[in-house]
């Protein structure tokens, strides 16, 4: 039953990484310099933004180390426009499959007890008191993010 | 275990639907007949069709019946601005907080086990061999279909 939900999890998480990688692929280094909405973020910024926000999973489900921190205060720290220098659009297109794939990776060397272990922002103690703070929690969570932000993505194709 | 990972996957249903509720709370219906980017879903259709898919969650999940059946070809079948006679907005506001409140309610009444019993789409023979098409991953696909639509509605704030 625990292989199920592990299942559950891991296949919605995946569905959502391939049709964002899909709407990626799709769009021109053109097109993601457009706004999603007026006045909201770029594309290329959303683009940043997950990726640095998954490269942070690694850490965060010590799974291993971050692999491109320096996307953190252009991508989450500050918002989109005040990083007058920008990383490539190429460059983060490498990043986001490098990033995903390093997951997918890890998760599939994972046990399935691995998944209930508690991810590493959270204490000993705090554990032991809530103990669905676990690993497969975030990814249930940061699954959400990718879904919000593909919602919105989706906006960049005409 | 079992229990935990309903409690992660229920935490974040929840928490999904008092985000989007609180949203819903702080826009005016005359902002709700807004686009959610131009071209797109007005914001009275993303509540119509919220409200349409959670209540078809309720005869999905085998759970009970779907409450506002009408709400099906508006808002599932069409697209936006196919149908001109729309329910009024403070109807779908109603119809989308008694919708998630029945679901909270046959959740909340669920024991462990029932989560992991087959949804109604699906053939007793095909779940023999597909165990994860339970009513949790419903709910898992369900959460992220939120997410994506809040991620848009989120727009409509000024």
């Amino acid at each position: 039953m625990k292989e199920l939900l592990i299942k559950n999890v891991l296949d919605t998480w995946n569905s959502n990484i391939q049709r964002t990688d899909a709407l990626f692929n799709s769009l021109t280094n053109e097109q993601l310099e457009n706004e999603v909405a007026p006045g909201r973020n770029r594309g290329i910024y959303l683009l940043g933004h997950l990726t640095a926000v998954h490269d942070r999973m690694l850490p965060l489900l010590g799974l291993g180390q971050q692999l491109y921190s320096h996307l953190d205060e252009t991508f989450i720290t500050k918002p989109d426009k005040a990083v007058a220098d920008m990383p490539s659009t190429e460059d983060l297109r490498d990043n986001w499959k490098e990033v995903n794939g390093k997951l997918a990776e890890q998760f599939a060397a994972l046990q399935p007890d691995d998944f209930f272990k508690k991810h590493t922002s959270v204490s000993e103690e705090d554990f032991a008191k809530e103990p669905h703070r676990n690993r497969l929690n975030i990814i249930i969570s940061r699954s959400n993010h990718l879904s919000y932000h593909l919602g919105q993505l989706t906006f960049l194709k005409k």
